[in-house]
């Protein structure tokens, strides 16, 4: 696939207008898409961000613009998803961050993957 | 946007009938609307009060009418979130307050804003 | 409104089964009426009882009369809720208890109120 | 309330891609506010368009910006399903509609208003 | 119980501002209460109107205070739902009307009443 | 099985309050239980009845006992279901009535049974 | 796939305890499972039975005996559909009946299949 | 009621199949039936069993039949919770068990009782 | 966008395995992606086929390969409806069908399109 | 039944894409069926697998191909949860996982199994 650290250029914030507070953010995301590699089939799912903002906050549209730019790559349901907690981090700066996928189901299974920032143990 | 401290003089306040315990009262207030600054656009979502009183509880009526003066206001969902909590405090002074802001999707994305008093870290 | 002590005579019990065993009873109650003191319209909730019986369990056609007592009682939420609590309390002496009460919507607002026995600071 | 050949200037239509079908196109605009005359108090409604288009087909954008035309429009539930109907038909110039209203409890009550356009009997 | 037609007297109207239509209104009332004259025991339901007015409609408030008035009032079922049919068309003298009761359970049995005007056989 | 003629007597009813009109009673009964007459081993359902009295209506208290008369009777979905609807027709003379029993699932099959009276072919 | 008058051998009936009505049995088996010819994979489904007795019914265990012979069984979800059909209209001739198997997804698609008897064009 | 030793006898087990672990077994049993000792009438209730077993499980078919023992038995629905309790730690011998009775309202009151074993305190 | 008869030659069917029957065949796919033409953003949605089949049905994952070709096609909600419609009679040749496209919220406003053939005026 | 240790041959796993995070993987399998041992007859279940993956994560193909090899074997329901708990650690060696299955009611019950890995104690 694409090179991640041009994906993350696309993720714009703005400043925490109460940084002073742990308050907590939460964006659903249902119509995320992306490709399977191994069959070239489209896979559909939810992506769900929970943070506690530190110095700034994701904006809403680039946050549209960047998970829509996976909508031609291809990549696996584990990988996605710590990639994008990869990119949230580094451009994003949160206190702490949960990055959840829903997937619709695939031969009769589904999956969810959540991964947490920092790493809980 | 209008100076935040004439809008919590419309917040009035009975007192609590049972100061003596520890008790959880909440409300659910799904008719929120206020202005996207960016958009000019009307955003709507519900804002949930769970607080415990220590001398005072809001009067309903009076937190109804201080949600609609956001009615024509311009700001951020974090923002406004944050400066709710703000006024609550500094009228109600709760020992314990948690303000939840859920809003309807732009864009294909929802939001939910989650302040708690005092911060939990 | 009425005396409150009057009410609680309403309340009757029956001996715990098993004293030795600290197990939990709730009742749900979704017919609970009584009368906005400030506009003298009828408010309409759910009264929810769990608690663990010491000595003795309320009987339960003893708990419908005397939410019964209520129906042309002009009380705000939090107070007869504290109320209930108190007379619940008086009567049956639990080991533990929360009342809670969750009203329909007035003005486009609802409420939930929750007292716990003993307090949890 | 403000005359309603203004509002409906802002409607916009597209060429219908398929005319020689009768298809039926339904919208729903879940974030309709308007004032109630009475009481001064915002209203909210659910407005839910059905239609069978002629010559030409509801523009999403300007149905939207049509519906925040009514923000601080004062208007009873009858009348202001009545005059989207009315405004809907000299614009779209459907073969058939449906405009229905649902609307968010007042005092204890829900309402719901439907017209269809041409009138059934 | 009382005579009806006092009951009738609290309902006001307004004048149809589309009277050239057939359009349809539904009142949802959740928070109905009468009094079963068998047991003297509360009764609770909601009662839904669903009709076409001709020229005039049912004003909300005074609909809200009419159903109020039977809270103390022992009659069944089958009979309430009947005389509110009764007084509906002599007030507000619709083209069509359908009022339903739907009732909590009572013995574990749970009623619905459905009468329409005019009577279709 | 008992003889089907004594099961009715316990159905009682009473003078049916508008009896000029076409209105429709419904009545669920989701605690119905009886005895599988193969396995030995007892049936749950819900009886459900809507009809429109002529003469008179049902008694509430009396419908509910009658059903309990099953509770140690072996007997089949398909023939209680219309032996019900034989007793129900032959006391309470209805102008139209329909008797729905569904039951838990067997097997892992669930059923319905759905009679009607008069017969519509 | 095996022959299809098998099959039908598993279906038993009893006699129609009520021959001179027209009622409705309604069966929903949602533990339905046969084999994708084309994939070798497995498929699940509901098949819902709704018919008209004439002079038996289908029993009940012998329905479940007769829906497990597909398990093993390579079969598109059109052909068992109108297979289940000729059986049941062989063995129970029934006087209506209708047969709906619902599939759970594949490739992110569902599918339902309705079948009546006799056809209605 | 009858002595609650000769209930428990109906209760079989069979060997645990991993003694080595701790995992969960869950029951839902949804047809409960026994009756009120008070009204004589029917209480409808279904039974969750949630244990860790130790040696041995409970075997299925014979917790049917032991819950169906209670069929004709007169007892309140703390007792029975209780009782079974009893009963299943004397057959059964869990590390750890809770038993949940839901019941279906009677007088608009629903209850729910919870026992756990060991004792939590 | 693309030359739609190109688009329908990936369209597969089998031979119908029951002609001379009119049964029904239902395909929900809720994984469908176009291209808004207007603001170059994704818009997602559910397409429901119920069809009557002639001579031949439609492959499902031909069906569901179709589909994805109008992944980064510019087409509006209407226009792509009626096209579809359009392909599937012009390969399926079906007695009577049914497409509906139903779309996630844009703006605040979510779409459903219904195109029937043949024609029912 | 057959020997465990070929089944969870047919495991296959890939590289963790993130070994040095702990995140969770969760599978919904709905389409799970065996065979009862004591009566022959199909169960049906669901299969829950949510783990934290150390080195690999389990193959998704390869756990639906493996599950689907206990189609024709008789297993009771907790034997065949601590035995797939037992083949998933054997293959994909997790950091911690749990197991949870559960059940189509058989007569009139239905049954959760859960598995922790490591025990939990």
């Amino acid at each position: 696939m694409s090179d991640s650290s041009d994906f993350r250029d696309t993720l714009e914030v703005f400043e925490n207008p109460s940084p002073s507070r742990n308050f907590i953010i939460e964006h659903h995301c249902p119509e995320f898409t992306s490709v399977c590699p191994k069959t070239g089939q489209p896979d559909f799912g939810t992506i769900i961000f929970t943070y506690v903002p530190d110095g700034v906050c994701v904006e809403l549209k680039s946050l549209k613009m960047y998970l829509q730019r996976f909508r031609s790559e291809g990549i696996f349901y584990e990988a996605v998803t710590n990639k994008i907690m990869d990119d949230f981090v580094a451009v994003v700066k949160p206190r702490r961050a949960t990055i959840e996928s829903r997937w619709t189901p695939r031969g009769g299974l589904s999956s969810n993957i959540t991964v947490n920032y920092p790493d809980e143990g």
